[in-house]
């Protein structure tokens, strides 16, 4: 219990890390500092944690992993769309 | 077995994904489009990752939370100083 509280935290900052990164795409409507290979890689990296969490049965990094990579999803459109 | 490959897998390429970023910021001596607050929440959220990595004793998650944080401080510090 006290254990799946640490990773529900984890999991909320790691995905909440990618929202500023999204809202200053969107708002300077330039991602030009941002790298697409990172994005890309940590996008099927994120996928395979996903993966991973449901095989060890871990909700916090299920939940984080999936939402994470729906995030990245819209980060790397914005990337492609305003290179 | 064949799942903590997966997990390995995974910690590879989360943690690879941090590389591009770190060089391009070195190479053009710019962070601007790189948001800081992105990094600080991701770096405490990586940190309890690995956090929660050792109460459930996954070496995969050990493994790449902890290499991640290092190269997050790595990307903070060029961030604060290319400011």
């Amino acid at each position: 219990m006290y254990i799946e509280l640490i990773g529900f935290l984890a999991a909320i900052l790691t995905t909440a890390a990618f929202v500023p990164q999204a809202y200053k795409i969107w708002k300077t409507k330039s991602a030009q500092g941002v790298s697409l290979t990172m994005y890309l890689i940590m996008f099927t990296g994120v996928t395979l944690w996903g993966v991973y969490g449901l095989f060890i049965h871990s909700n916090p990094m299920i939940l984080a992993n999936f939402n994470t990579a729906s995030l990245l999803i819209m980060i790397i459109y914005f990337k492609v769309k305003h290179k």
